[in-house]
């Protein structure tokens, strides 16, 4: 896998969130390394609340790791 | 994405309680952009106890972050 | 939404984890604002054993938050 | 509710996994009071697998609690 | 129940790593004690793919309280 | 078990990102040991969205203690 994580530190609190989202994303693509079949997948689990709420879940605890690696942006 | 998370920091926990509810929502919000895909599930997921648990759930976890930046607004 | 949420300090650990169960439903009252809809949903998920363990599963979530904001009793 | 938690501390880290036990199952029996009830569905879900590892990751949960009242029992 | 946990100190990562196992499997072992219906349920939930992801995060939960207990082994 | 975990520490966040994979893998393997019958199970949880997403959950639970151990690489 080529280099896609660089450092947890980012500007604003926005950019770790969206930091956490490739986590949680790069966490189902180590799973899963075809796109192809990731891009079949996403019509489904994106019209479904519970997958939707469910990948919330995953970025809410990658957060959680963000944050704290950069003392909560205080 | 426009700007959306200013800060971690909020004058109370209520406040604290509501921006994890917002964080949460977030997360669906980048998985899912499309407004009127997401307006539909509603009426699904929120007349579902164990869909409803899981938004709790998810809001639990972001509850967590919001806090600790907050020091517990002690 | 009225004021609801004062503090995260309790004088005991009961009585943070009845706030726990506090941040619990509100998580789930944010989500589904309507009375009526979460009346109806009550028989179902209280009587079944998943969705009962899932809501321990957040009340176990949001604990940790109060017991961190209170030192653990200590 | 009588009191029933008095303390997180505990003298042995086993003391302290059964009080994780105890307040996994506090949380369901805050969301369903009515003991018939509960004994009814005990069946169920203890012989069901992912019902009881559903129920082992509450008490995981719980027990990072308890765990960190007690500093690890360091 | 007989003393099975003595300390969540460990001398290595891998040691800490079967101890959160072992206190998964206990968390199942406290909720169903009868050694012959968990054997009957082995079969199944081993075989299946969301079980076994939802067994390492109980695992993974765990291991965090072990961890830390440890200092990370640092 | 042979040795398989050396140490928490890691050079990079990618690094350690990936020794949370290797942890949540391992969490499935010492609950099933058997390679083959882990094996069968690979296609039909790579191909379906809601089993990545909970790897992805449990990758990221493990994330946090990695990075933890790591001082989040600061």
């Amino acid at each position: 896998m080529k280099k896609w994580l660089h450092s947890l530190k980012t500007n604003t609190p926005q950019e770790g969130f969206e930091l956490a989202i490739k986590l949680s994303q790069m966490g189902v693509e180590y799973t899963q390394p075809d796109e192809k079949i990731r891009k079949k997948l996403r019509p489904k689990y994106s019209t479904n609340a519970d997958s939707l709420i469910a990948a919330s879940h995953v970025i809410a605890t990658n957060f959680q790791t963000v944050a704290a690696a950069n003392n909560y942006w205080k």
